[in-house]
């Protein structure tokens, strides 16, 4: 049984890893860590937990946590889980980093985007960016694991073979992103109270959201080259949920058999990743509650241009779940452990 | 290895049944029934199911089908179940009906309540009320079994502990319930559109809802005695969800402490029944996508009355779950076998 | 022109205020109040109302304010208006205070339930209650008006006839009400976030929300004898609108056409109450936007019982709406001047 | 006054012409036709307007109908207007068609894209297109305006003045929008239901959509060349609104002060658009129920594109208030008679 310590249990994201450690028949949680919350019970925060979770919350004490547990989330604001990784630390335990430090190889484009002087760089080239389905073997044999971001994880799962097959041009790539509000955090802010989010939508962050260079990043490696995207997010009245609408331009004409090839070549036989069938586009409801990403494309002959469209839980695939996929495969379990979720529909 | 049929696959309670049943390690189903869609992949009428469940709809026949399969699932409209239905079926194979035909002991309530000539009223003795927790022994024994509404699996299990007690006046009892529309049905009906429900919340069927009377007959199983109650359900803009909040005049005066020991006398060891901590009050969403009910009641002095409050989820342990509820009953299975879902939130 | 201030201009009911008023013909907006918001411009909390006002917000000083308007609209917390009210202010100027400092004659009741101790009982005697189809003429000569509160608008216009013309029991009376989220005002909680009410219905303040005495005293004015009630408050996934849903027992067998001309004695020449058709439900949505309240009844024999319905928009009937309706009336205006909004649907 | 009938009144476009016009203190309806609900009290079919409209709805008599009134608004589906338009109408009344039937002047790119025949194209060249901030002049001599469908109005305001100013590429436009619901019409169909866009966003038409060559076309005028763009349209679940984001390459660097020069140079005294100020982006919550059209950029100097947004609500100047705007312009009354809106928030 391998034992879990979360750091940041009662934002969105530690909530939902507790919805899947708890559930998960490998592993166990041994620390609800929330400094917000210290001792109070976990299942007064969240009452879905009521008689599921009997703990408290502690506090965000790595250290002590680490002599504890096997495996260490972090679900906290940048800057956190690097500030207080060490070498320690890493040899006695594996850390899934879910917030955005450990995600960017290069350290100046970082403390660029992000604002803060990055408090141990020393660990970024060692981490590994756990995006399952494209790094997974590195993942097997990782100390530490940097979980991809949400919209990275369904930008590039749905750019990804065209890209890498050469079919599309790099620079063109625009990507038009659309989440639900659980993406948002649980802070109290009054931009995310339920009469300014419900019956409305608005983009946010454009041309300056931190997902960027992770993006540009990832799809850089498929390329082979490194580019630049649009990248342009949206706040859609909905809990949970992410649809990525991403275009470029292709490189010569291709068939719908050629670009549909593309995507078998590196899905067909992937757990998570669902191609749909010709003309369907994917819905995040049909993804909710689950692991799965479902992903699909359209070539537009008209204007050369192909549209590639990705939904999932931002949540699950999104944090949480790919957390779990990530913590299976560093522990030899099977890699859909506990994460065998059927879709709830509606 | 159970073998279910469903008839009626493609409505919102079909569709749940088929999330469950995919999950569950001790049944498969074996038939997809679903008169509007037939050979139609069912994948394709919920997308969410996509690779998934691979099989075709088929027709609504129960007599191929009981031949087939162990237990026939009946998530159809009133009347359907019962005109089917005959002992010839019912010995080759146990059914477990999501409509009303059964539910009602006396025909002549059904007939006027629901306006229609009863099918087959000779099962109607024999059929067992499919409230787990209340009629446990007998639906272990069942062949045949009327699972419950979901607005009186809600309210019964609220008030009873009450009324079985002798704490309040079975005469006074007023539920007003809330749902969430997928009670409504996947009907393409101008009321049910996004823009009617949404920024919307309204009463329906006010002192006429066919559930009235099944209520009345649960309670006063309960009570000892035959009561009348209002009941008024509301229709609210969200999925998932009922809320039921119900009013009692108490016999006399009465602590806390004595009110909880009665809850806690009926549900202290059920799985699927939470009582609340003190001056909690139950919220739909803490239950979602799970088969739990979570029950709590608040004293008023001043008016000499106790409020009585329950949510769970309408299409699980108001309607699919506890239909698999009952089924592994009536199969020696856990009872809780493929309902231990951690509620979902947000 | 009249010169209107509002204090709390930047809440849900002060910004409802300021679209009312700056559509209004003969009413002009001096002072925007708010104390969060000094010096910024009312637009930038406000998009909506870009290029419509350019000025910036203000102080709360009702000093200054009292020597430069008409009237003086607190759209504030409990406490507020009452702590800053004094002789001088309303020897010069009117006031409408939305908050309850002033809508209960006896404060030792207000004390109780607010928990609060009023700072200047002296003036509660002299505020007129204005619920401006009930106490029309008074609201014509008063200083100080109470705006009532969104709940006792809705309950009070709701049941008022019916007690009023002795047709039904009073102490059996029990209001479920249902709100959307706007009237938990826009402070920034973790319980108002989008995630937290979306998909979700509750109850809260069971047996203890502040607006029950403000009920039981208007009811009781209406009944002539005092009585108590049970009030339930639910929160609903919406914006804009209350629904009360309203129980008592009749005193004696009536018909519809009884209890129908109880309802049209009292409204039947009213701008702002429309009584129903037979069976027709209101809806929040039905009058979202107006100063509609929407209201009607249904007898149910077999218990004995009416239950009475109302419908109306939270923020403008239920707040921002009635305050200008008595402004109307103070200054001897149409009544209906600036408040002749159509519903919008969807 | 001016005499205005609707065919078309009981859709959700031919409703909110309804409470525009009804507040209109130029304009009476003089005919309500919906041929579903002929004979039917339109208070009926819209109960928000239960004591505001008494009239029943008429059958769609366009021949009858034009000797009664000076203004015929068709809110029907593609074909009908087309089918009934005659000389003989045109002669006695003006027509503001909300269909596409006349917007597209090149027939046979109509009949492409819609797959029907048009019934009537020798009166296209004579239609006016109503963008009314861009063919003012046109429109207050016309006998016959096609009102702009929704995302085509949205996506010329936001996109116009760069392309007239010659600032970006025109073959490198992508427009992704975002729609409320209120879009796909009232016909009861599943994919519209309330379960079914609840919790979702999905995009739909992808490369087929049919407003992609009127958008075209409009783009074209400005370009002073003809142009493709993609176009895809996702549904948001909210009511009313539509979000518009647009990309384009720049033919050179620029400044911000230069491309809101672009802007203003078009807008600054328009009464409907506004150019918000800098980095607010638009959301469709600041002008629900308004006619506004909220519009802004940023440039992104990395990648050398500029993206553009619009909000506007889809019912108003989408389509009931452009086309009473447009009627405005017609009779000669002030453009912005009866549109005087302010946003509702929240």
């Amino acid at each position: 049984m391998i034992k879990a310590g979360i750091i940041g249990a009662t934002g969105y994201a530690g909530g939902e890893l507790v919805r899947l450690l708890t559930a998960h028949k490998e592993a166990e949680i041994k620390w609800y860590g929330s400094r917000s919350y210290i001792d109070k019970k976990y299942a007064d925060v969240y009452q879905n937990m009521f008689r599921i979770v009997e703990e408290r919350c502690l506090d965000d004490n790595m250290e002590a946590l680490s002599k504890e547990v096997d495996v260490i989330f972090t679900a906290t604001p940048q800057g956190l889980c690097a500030s207080l990784v060490n070498e320690e630390i890493l040899s006695r335990t594996k850390i899934i980093d879910l917030s955005a430090d450990f995600r960017i190889q290069d350290v100046d484009i970082y403390e660029h985007w992000y604002g803060i002087q990055h408090p141990s760089p020393q660990f970024i080239s060692e981490a590994v960016y756990g995006l399952c389905e494209i790094n997974r073997e590195r993942v097997k044999g990782a100390r530490l694991v940097a979980n991809p971001g949400c919209y990275p994880t369904c930008t590039t799962l749905s750019v990804y073979p065209l890209l890498k097959e050469g079919l599309i041009e790099p620079n063109t790539i625009i990507v038009d992103a659309k989440s639900g509000t659980s993406g948002a955090g649980r802070g109290a802010k009054v931009d995310n109270l339920y009469c300014e989010v419900n019956e409305n939508i608005k983009a946010y962050g454009v041309a300056v959201h931190r997902h960027t260079p992770e993006i540009e990043e990832q799809l850089g490696y498929a390329a082979g080259e490194s580019l630049r995207i649009n990248f342009t997010p949206h706040l859609v009245p909905m809990n949970r949920g992410i649809l990525i609408t991403a275009y470029a331009s292709l490189k010569r004409e291709v068939s719908y058999e050629e670009v549909r090839a593309a995507y078998d070549k590196y899905y067909a036989s992937e757990r998570f990743v669902r191609v749909l069938d010709p003309d369907v586009c994917p819905q995040t409801k049909w993804v909710e509650g689950s692991n799965y990403v479902d992903v699909n494309f359209k070539i537009d002959a008209r204007t050369g241009r192909v549209i590639m469209m990705g939904a999932m839980d931002n949540l699950v695939k999104g944090a949480a779940g790919q957390a779990v996929q990530n913590m299976n495969l560093m522990f030899g379990l099977k890699e859909s452990e506990g994460l065998e979720l059927v879709p709830m529909f509606p």
